[in-house]
């Protein structure tokens, strides 16, 4: 699994960024130091624990752009399982570019495939049952697009990107429009052809006049498996259902259990550890 | 606490960009279809869980972005602590754009709240040795200003903030140069007169070395607490050390009982969970 | 009708983009000339042939960004009619600024507003029936949101705002993947469950196809008002209908009347004439 | 004809925003689920209607910056015409690639030769005069260095690029300096030695004042060919002269025939309907 | 003397930047840790020699960025002549921002007045000839458009401004061309009707070839006072004449004196030394 | 002495808006006008006056950014010595690009080869002493970390790159804290552990103050070389002295032989003329 071909020109301005931010205005003063210009280097990209990888085009990036002599060959690619001691890819170069680059690259690999890891522990949690682990928009400033995607090479899916390719109807907007009814009425009224709509929903009272009003989406927020069990049996082939509200990896089965189509989890994206990948020379 | 004055030339163009990327290009067409353009609302951010706050300048910021005439109110500064129901501030005004900019105010506020929390627990975890908790270089690629801004917020100290701005030298460096004194002395040729150095030591041989050598600080990585001590014995006055490596709230007490100078964690800024903060409409 | 709230975020990169096209390294060398510093002057939009506005945020920020003691009063606002010497805005303040803005601002203007005058005629031609008239990715570079926002403005909706907010399967696509219902397959495992797809058909067997894969709309391109009828009549209550293909003023309303629920016109955005709205100074 | 060589600094920016401002936070969806990754595709941009080439660089540059194994290889270029079904390119490489790069690279493609088209149409009016055909100051925000280009594409020439290339006093300035003498005494006295000066004229006293004041050019508005005939003979040999105001191909030869120097269209580069062009793909 | 009011469009770009250049990552630290965040101070912009200022709007916004409640009076306008110990304007407010500012407001200030200080020193030494002293295209990287405004602030006018708003046909032009005669041939005919052409003189021959030729402006390069005298009665009341070549305050009379309209220096932007000015506090 | 491989991270924006700035929007319309699109051209870089080099990684890129075909060898690599006539690089390919990008080359070139050549002179100056020669934060605006490289090139050291990677305190710290004791208490009770501290001192009771304090260096200003001597046998083997104040090529020796460590000073960045090269064509 690679970043898509235009991935190029919506990463580059990333990498460039971050690396400006590490080298501020005098550079790596420590290996201009120590290390000869001409000195070359092996290195490899390798993981000190279980996880899934994501960003390695990121890294590489990186490299690419510190010293474009550096070469990186990638053994395991973006979705790919590790263990600790997985050689996750090849760096040679200028050992002087290596170091500069390393911190970086990293940065980027280890937040990405903690993203990516925890992402896929919930579909593991759930695998056999027909729910998909997506994200949420509670994703870190200035990295939406990259986590999206490594919550995609963990295996889940995405949810909305932003506030203006879906509709979803909160509470606080219910609360301003009356009722469920209301809400969804208004917003069937602006929205596009191609644009569905979902809506955050209390309780069974609420899922009955949200059906009603041709919402696409329930979002079953912060409800008991059995409650959920009864909501799915509501929307069943009507709209689609997903579960929300402090998702684990010991309690999604359950709420997989209960028949809905997705279980969201805000954490992937905003409180995943990251993974522990480092950066080892050779010889 | 708040951030320096000069803090709004330097958050500004974060939380441009993170509203932007939220809005995308049409906006937030669920608000806009369903909540009338004049209507007013108030709101609270409130703690759902204990913690430490950092961001409210940023939060505020993006409220102010979107609509001048909204009114943030901040009840508890960065720094504070919260407890589950704390409410943090009042937010007035047009309640579509207290609605547009709700999550990326939270996530920014969130985010370095984590951390800052995060940071207070191992804080408090060595409360009356002489240790400081101080964060690494291992930060989210765009946002490192502001969270070892967070970290200072928890009650840390920050390393460098870049490749730039002190020499350190690692592993890497001391293999290639041959040797600590070989590392040390190229490094003090090229260093500013205003320019710290700090070696990454493994044993005591290699302290020796640095401690002759006229290093700052020693970086003592992945030494148990009694390696920990005898280093601190060696170095006593002559350079600053720092303990680092896989450091936790159950294990920092010891470390710095070691009689450490700091005690340096990747996970500060790399693993923290955001602290769970919410927007609460009003009557 | 104004844009909303969070528009001063998403239009002012653009206006100042556009004054710094305009001012040059030397700015406005006539002006600085010519007109004394203190000078004030007032003067009004006005407009010089009959239409819809749009764009008026703009054209009021342009001449703000140039000085802030320009006073713009719009009386009447997008979305509203005009007719040859209708005044649409009363502006204020030192001459010089008004000057200098004013072909920023009538840039902006006139564009805006062409697009929306055209829309206008558009919706006009099809009035009582079900159809509406939306625009296409089609747009000026740069400049997607905003024109997006003109076709509002001008009575019509907006089709997807770029490759990334619905799934569009064209006639391309079709042929990679072999058929319609592979190409359907495809892209219904691949889509968010907020994300609708449109098929794109050239003959009734492909609307069958695209129906049984259960596309959510149907782009019906370049067909006769009769076959357009019977497309609508198969996807009845089971998909949107959406015509394209060359639709003038002249042909819309037959189209109309074929019962699609959507008109798609690419030239809305990309060939519309500017509107004519000059600035007079006034006594 | 082709860019000068520093295009590429100057379009590159251009040509990256558009691809993002399309490719949004997800990229190309449809294709990323429809097209697999490695499947090879050969297409053409071919023309669906008469008309004069512009922008082949920038449409160059779409395919190329989303990947760089696409090979475009232009068969007729700037400046040349087409008929329907003139093949202009071939572009040959990942599928992928060529359908995420197609709307970008034709919003340019189509724009910028709908400019050049309608340009060659005045050209062509005028051929066997002596009048040049220049374009304005009435040009899409972002983009008028490349309007600008297309129009020299289309046989066309350029007035000022801005506000500060050169001088132009229009009746808003000569009514604050209190005559035309007295607004070109200013101008004289702050223009630099390698600035002109036009000044726009409404009758023919005006014209001999601004003879007498020494302007280089004069911009004679909305005036009938018998009058411009008159100013032209006024000006003969003191002053270039150039006629505008709602100039159409139909009525450009008249006004060409009075003698002027110059005929400038506005509409050239705000209302001229973009050149159809599309992509087809190829067994 | 003020910039202009589009100048705050222009300027804040260049004066956010640097202040972003000094502040780094972690900001002003020593007056974080020094200075309490509520207190107020005054101070004043003080020249430590004689000089004209230039920049102030610049020094004013460097200061207003930083914190709003900092507020400068002005005493002395740009343009203005200052001597030893001239108090420049007043600066009133916290007492953080104002340290945190000052570095940034004066670099800008000392720059800019250092070369309007060397302007007016040519300037005066070519009084009572009708000599203007101008500036050439050999500015710092970034900041031409503030330091020909600094060349005019001081009593001098400006050159061309790039390689775009005006013809200057410089000997490795005529080289290539073949003689002056050709080159300017290329020159007319691809030359917009507002555009002047200048072309670079060797000896009296290539003048009268360029005068032949129909140049509006003569660039004498290091010619003899005689020699321009010479070159001056060939061009009188048919071209510009410009001197230019290594002039110094010592020789410029001289060759003011041979009747030259110009006098052209590059030390004026890239050589001037700055004026030294400092920021005082007080009680 | 090249810069060091991120340096082209780092330049390449500089780079571009120094080229966009020059280019504007027509390009370089002498050279399009007069020479061939395929001419090739050769030509050098020649030194026209004694000095040191800087700057050539900056005048490369600035060719090839307008042209990849332009082919530079440098000959004379940054730190290396010229004399007038010195052939300092080859510079082969299309005889447009090479003019376009001229200026832009040169000016980096010239601008911090002025300053490597004034801070050698310093050098030379101090030769034999163990004075270091230093530059300070008087930089121009936007060009910090560039200027800082050409002060190292001409074999200088540098200061501060900012505020934030050192503590300095000055004068009005000193007079906010109260006194040299309590300024330095407060400093260091916020450094941290890799952060130095600097305090300018105007007598020697302030220098015994100030050693008692902690201080890593003393910035003694403006003192005569006896009171340098006075102060350097104090501070020694306890902190670093630096003299600073209107230090000059003449002065700079008896300064250094007071016996400090470094020598600052301020001319090297903000007024160094620059040294004088330039492109000549060849056959």
């Amino acid at each position: 699994m690679n970043l898509p071909p235009p991935a190029w020109v919506v990463i580059e301005p990333l990498v460039r960024a971050a690396l400006l931010e590490d080298l501020g205005r005098a550079g790596d003063i420590t290996t201009d130091a120590i290390v000869p210009a001409g000195r070359l280097a092996r290195a490899v990209l390798k993981a000190r624990e279980e996880g899934v990888l994501a960003g390695l085009d990121l890294a590489k990036l990186a490299f690419d752009l510190i010293d474009r002599d550096i070469d990186v060959e990638v053994l395991i690619a973006d979705g790919g399982m590790v263990a600790p001691g997985s050689v996750i890819a090849d760096v040679e170069g200028p050992a002087r570019g290596i170091l500069t680059a390393e911190r970086t690259a990293l940065n980027f690999l280890c937040h990405l495939s903690g993203i990516a890891t925890a992402t896929a522990a919930l579909v593991t949690a759930v695998k056999g049952t027909k729910a998909k682990i997506v994200c949420t928009r509670k994703t870190t400033p200035g990295l939406r697009a990259i986590e999206k995607y490594a919550v995609r090479a963990g295996g889940g899916a995405n949810h909305r990107f932003g506030l203006d390719d879906a509709i979803l109807i909160k509470d606080n907007h219910v609360a301003i429009a009356g009722s469920v009814t209301e809400a969804l009425r208004r917003a069937r009224a602006a929205a596009g052809h191609l644009v569905k709509i979902e809506v955050e929903i209390d309780d069974l009272e609420q899922l009955a006049e949200a059906l009603a009003g041709g919402a696409d989406a329930m979002l079953l927020d912060n409800m008991s498996p059995d409650m959920l069990a009864k909501a799915v049996a509501l929307a069943h082939g009507r709209a689609m259902t997903e579960a929300s509200g402090r998702i684990t990896v010991a309690t999604a089965r359950a709420i997989a259990a209960a028949g809905v189509d997705l279980i969201s989890a805000g954490w992937l994206t905003h409180s995943a550890p990251s993974l522990d990948i480092g950066l080892d020379f050779e010889g």
